[in-house]
């Protein structure tokens, strides 16, 4: 059996947390490797070291990034791509997969809006730097963006001739993980609005409430591997953003 | 032959741009369809109409969206996903075919910063209601941000064994398409900040002269089908954004 390494930051969920909940969902064999002691290769210091390796003939941009043996793979929705199948978390056949990865692709926009929300001007500059810019770019986040996506995924979902329980026919995928994590950490850096655009939202506010409770995510959970969120990852909690 | 369906804004070239570029390097049979006229199914209110058609079971979330056959793919990078071993632009095998892709969700984050700075608190008020917090942003961009990717794609050209020419082994991929319309772009909208950064990265700018001047590339380029860059689209030149 493989066992897949994932490499990326220790501490916060993030972008990894997609692939943690994929690999954890499949009950995959993997390691997080900067997860592990620095002993054994562990800590966020290594993990710059390895992505900065010049021998890597093909070098991702920023962590996450996956390796399968030769394969060496970066970008939360091509490492998702790429195990989809392996873990038969991409529905069934090509249309299946491609309608799987387009949805995840939806996914990594919101992420990356609700990212910019507390960074709209610089992720190299401190929060605190930019919260005027952050306070009226996050309510433009929670007013038109939070809405509109989330109504779209309730559309995908009540289109979906198999039934709302799933994104794509009547199997649990990849985008289905991600929905959960995407609306998880919607609900812990915006409570309030997460509250008021699940409540016209039924279908996504299952949806997430299905794969909380599936037994092998359930497990994941509650166990140390969990990282909580936190004021480092993409979805923060500033009261000030909130409303 | 398939005759695909281009679904994307008649007026600006935008995320749609990468999708039109492919096809027309490849040589693909195409229609544009909302830049028809208004009385064979084109304009942009037609392709709104398209776009919240309830009768499509996956729908896409914006445009650019293709249709071929029964298919229906939304997401710029889904959408090559799927064109790539069709137009033979993706390399030889699954992992060419991954790298690529990984190549461009990474230009597809360029592309979304490179809006950004225009429009760093909302997508949905004016340009000159932003403008404090877009020079702000913009100059994040060009200093830190630009470098930073270029110089990036500058390793990945420098260590493909097969050489510089290209992004993925030695044939044309779609992943040097859109680098060249990334930079291409940037050129447009920052042209001093893009001057300084494609000064250190030769490949890259070789790779950009190469892909224009390729015969189909060349022809459409001077073809009344590319559209101008303007200040509706993605990269739009504003003088107080570059310097």
């Amino acid at each position: 059996m493989t066992t897949y390494q994932l490499h990326y930051w220790p501490t916060i969920q993030g972008r990894g947390e997609f692939v943690r909940l994929a690999l954890e969902a499949a009950g995959a064999d993997y390691v997080d490797v900067a997860r592990l002691p620095e002993s054994k290769g562990g800590g966020g210091s290594a993990l710059g070291d390895r992505l900065d390796d010049p021998d890597i003939v093909r070098p991702s941009f920023a962590p996450p990034f996956l390796i399968d043996g030769d394969i060496v793979v970066g970008q939360t929705a091509a490492i998702l791509l790429y195990l989809g199948p392996r873990l038969g978390l991409s529905g069934v056949g090509e249309s299946d997969g491609l309608w799987t990865h387009q949805l995840q692709l939806t996914i990594a926009d919101v992420v990356a809006e609700a990212h910019d929300t507390h960074h709209p001007i610089s992720t190299g500059a401190y929060y605190e730097d930019q919260r005027d810019a952050a306070v009226q770019r996050a309510r433009a986040f929670r007013e038109e963006r939070i809405p509109k996506y989330l109504n779209w995924f309730e559309r995908v979902l009540q289109r979906n001739p198999a039934g709302p329980s799933h994104l794509v026919g009547d199997v649990l995928t990849y985008a289905d993980l991600s929905l959960f994590q995407l609306v998880d950490g919607l609900r812990y850096a915006f409570p309030k609005a997460a509250a008021r655009a699940l409540a016209a939202t039924p279908a996504v506010e299952k949806l997430h409430d299905n794969v909380r409770r599936r037994q092998r995510v359930h497990d994941y959970l509650q166990s140390p591997r969990r990282i909580a969120f936190n004021e480092d990852g993409i979805f923060r909690r500033y009261a000030e953003l909130d409303g």
